[in-house]
């Protein structure tokens, strides 16, 4: 199962591919878009669409997983960050990926072992996990965390994980009925 | 000159498109777009964007209008009507249009004669000065608003106007010059 996971930003989106072998994940690519800084804001927010439906089209993942926004500092940096999101997501969507959702501290949890763990721990571990050389860059390494999490879970219904909150244990039943027919 | 007026938001999205002559705007088209209720997110920000696609290509206009956001009351509503407003400007940008981005005051003042009208006022002088029977459904008729504000400004770039942050007040010569000629 290949989970691409997305880490939106204005300035640059982190990007990154992994394989889900047996909980197990496995670097497939990584790398970051970022749009002409002079570029009007339309443009680089198509920029950003068009990047993201490639990665989709080059490395056919068969699900998504982004990064979770808890509050945002202040509503100015939310608009901003909610417009790379948008964009992002739109393009998910139209690629047919269901699209799941991470908390911050449970993609630190999963791949350094604790929610609080800072930005160059979260570098370094997935480094290590997926036997990078070099390390990618922070926005990709971010990315990369959110789709080793996701492998690690198992969550994302797509992966027949049990994903959801109210539907869990349904989800998983029809899931396992369409897969056992 | 075709404007194409946009009033993003995340459950729904108002367009509409104008034809501006000599500073007049003349009705063209107009609409909502309502993704389903029950839909993912990136399921809805993709019909969003795939909806403004289609109405860039059914209705060719030359340029866009969009609503600034100034300070949104909470960053939770900025991070959601950010969302929106990137999938619906990442269409924009594919679409090869600019994008002039208006304040709310400029656009009631222009259409009602104060930047201080309330929505249902806004949606009556719209009726008015586009003749318009039945009144457009309020999303549609504040994007219509964007676009006349912006045929009667004249301010975009695209239009012939002067455009760019500096030269205002060149702009606003040019364009009363073009109106007394």
């Amino acid at each position: 199962m290949r989970i691409l996971g997305i880490d939106p930003g204005s300035a640059a989106t982190g990007w990154g591919v992994v394989d889900a072998v047996k909980g197990e994940a496995h670097h497939v690519a990584h790398g970051t878009l970022r749009p002409p800084r002079t570029a009007s804001l339309s443009s680089k927010l198509s920029f950003l669409h068009a990047g993201i439906s490639e990665v989709i089209l080059l490395h056919g993942p068969d699900t998504a997983v982004v990064e979770r926004v808890f509050l945002a500092s202040n509503a100015r940096s939310a608009l901003v960050l909610g417009q790379a999101r948008g964009a992002a997501l739109a393009a998910l969507g139209a690629g047919g990926l269901v699209v799941e959702e991470l908390a911050a501290r449970e993609v630190k949890k999963a791949v350094v072992g604790t929610g609080a763990a800072a930005k160059p721990q979260v570098q370094a571990m997935v480094t290590r996990l997926l036997s990078l050389d070099p390390a990618p860059p922070s926005d990709a390494a971010d990315a990369l965390a959110a789709a080793i999490c996701a492998a690690h879970q198992n969550r994302n219904p797509a992966l027949g994980g049990a994903g959801g909150r109210r539907s869990r244990s349904r989800r998983r039943a029809n899931w396992t009925a369409r897969r056992g027919s």
